[in-house]
C-alpha cells in the first residue's frame, strides 16, 4: 500500500505530476502566488487550485481520457433519517460523514471531486500519479467504513429514539478509463464522466450499510486485498450484462 | 411570472437581498473588488464569490433553515447510453445538457448549487429571494425541457446507430423548509440538505424522459401552471408515506 500518513507536500503535487511544473502551496515560497488567488484546492490539500480550475492550462486540450478509479460513498437510510431526525443532527451527521470520508481519500492521494448532501465522489490516479489506484481507493473505502462508523457511533441520536444501526455507510468502486475534463462552459473545476463512473454510482446505490462494493474488474487489480470475500451478481439499470462484484466489509 | 430576460445585475443580487449589501460585480466599480478575489459566481452570474463561498460571513450562522423550490434535473438513460456512444459525443451532451440548464434556471434567478456527470441540483429563494419560488422553478424546469429537447435533437448521433429518442431529461420539483450552509469544514461552497431536498431528488429519479414531477406541496403554490397536469402517486425508497405528484411536460 502506498502513501499512508504522507506528510503535508509543499509543491502541488497535481501540477507536478501533471506537468513537472513546481507550484509552492506551504512555506514562505507559497505567498506570493496566495496573492494571485492560487492556493490549495478544496479536493485534496496536495494540490492547488490551478489543478482544480484551470484543466486546460495543464493539459493543453479541454478533456482526456485517462485510467482512474471512481469511489462513491454515501449515508444509507439518509432520506428516512431526514424525515424524522432535527435538522441540526442531520447536519452533524452530514459534517462527520464528509469530512471523515474527504480525510481517508485525502491519506491515499485521492480527491474528493463531488460532494451532494449525504454523498460523495472521489477520483483516484488524477491529477495525483498513483501507481496502484485500485489499491489505493479500497484502502480509502476501508478506512471510510472505519471511521465513519465509529464517528457516527459517537453521536448522541439516541435523544430522538432513533436505532443506531440504522446509521451506516454503502461505498462503490471501479476502476476503468473515464473521460476527464471540463463539461459545461461556465464552470471552471472538473471532473469525470463516462460509464466507470455510472458504473461504480451504481454498485453504491446495492451497497447496504457498512459494505464496499468493489467490481470484478477493480477487484482483480487488488487481489492482495480480496481475500476472503463474497461474490454477488447484480442486475442493474441501463447495463446489459449482468454486474460481477465482491463484498469486502460488512461492518 | 418574474424575471425572465433580466438584464445582468451590476450589484450581487445574493448579497444584497441578504445583507443589504452593495458589491459591484459588472462595470468599473468591479475592478477593485476582482483584484481581491471577489468575482461572478459560478452558480449564478448575479452573484459574487462571497455569497458562494463565505456563507458563515453572510448569515453569521453555520447553517440556516429557510424555504426553498429545490429542481433536480438529469439526463435519462446516460448509463445506457454512456456503455455504447463515443465518449468525445458524451462529453457533448454533458456540456450541451449543463450549459442550457443552467441559462434556464439563471432566467428564473435559481442557482446551480451541484452539477455531477449527467445531473444538477438548483435552489430557488437563495441567495436570491424570490417572492413566488415555485413558479420560478417550475418556469425553469419548462425552459429546461424545451431548450435540451431542441440541443439533444440537434446533435448528430445517428452515427452511432442510436435512437435519439432514447434522449431525455427528467426533471423533479419539491418545495419546503431546508438546512441551507456549510456541512463540511473544509468546502466552502453552501448547499442545502434535509428531507425535502431528498424528495426532489427521489421524483427526479422517478421521471421518464421530457417529465417534470412536481410534489403535491409545490403544485398547490403554482396552481395557473398545473392546469390539465395528470396525477400519479409513488412508494419511493425511504418515504413512508406514499407521495402524490402531478405530471407537467410530457415532451
Amino acid at each position: 500500500m502506498e502513501s499512508t500518513a504522507r506528510s503535508p507536500a509543499r509543491i502541488c503535487r497535481g501540477c507536478w505530476d501533471q506537468m513537472h511544473v513546481p507550484i509552492p502551496i506551504r512555506g514562505p515560497l507559497a505567498l506570493p502566488f496566495r496573492a494571485f488567488g492560487i492556493t490549495r484546492s478544496k479536493m485534496n490539500p496536495n494540490i492547488c487550485t490551478i489543478c482544480e480550475r484551470s484543466f486546460r492550462y495543464v493539459k493543453k486540450q479541454q478533456h482526456i481520457s485517462a485510467a482512474a478509479t471512481i469511489l462513491f460513498a454515501d449515508i444509507r437510510g439518509f432520506t428516512h433519517l431526514s424525515e424524522r431526525m432535527d435538522p441540526l443532527i442531520l447536519s452533524e451527521i452530514v459534517s462527520a460523514f464528509q469530512d471523515r470520508c474527504a480525510q481517508a481519500v485525502w491519506d491515499h492521494d485521492g480527491i474528493v471531486n463531488k460532494q451532494m448532501g449525504d454523498g460523495l465522489m472521489a477520483i483516484f490516479n488524477f491529477p495525483i500519479k498513483i501507481r496502484h489506484h485500485v489499491d489505493a481507493a479500497i484502502a480509502a473505502a476501508l478506512d471510510i467504513q472505519r471511521s465513519c462508523t465509529s464517528a457516527l457511533r459517537s453521536l448522541d441520536l439516541h435523544a430522538d429514539g432513533l436505532a443506531l444501526d440504522a446509521l451506516g455507510v454503502g461505498i462503490g468502486v471501479h476502476t476503468g478509463q473515464v473521460e476527464i475534463g471540463e463539461f459545461s462552459t461556465f464552470r471552471s473545476d472538473f471532473t469525470a464522466i463516462g460509464s466507470a463512473v455510472n458504473l461504480a454510482a451504481r454498485l453504491e446505490s446495492q451497497a447496504a450499510a457498512g459494505e464496499i462494493l468493489v467490481s470484478a474488474e477493480a477487484a482483480a487489480q487488488a487481489p492482495n486485498l480480496m481475500a476472503g470475500t463474497q461474490t454477488r451478481t447484480y442486475r442493474l439499470k441501463g447495463i446489459e450484462q449482468p454486474v460481477v462484484a465482491q463484498v469486502l466489509f460488512k461492518g
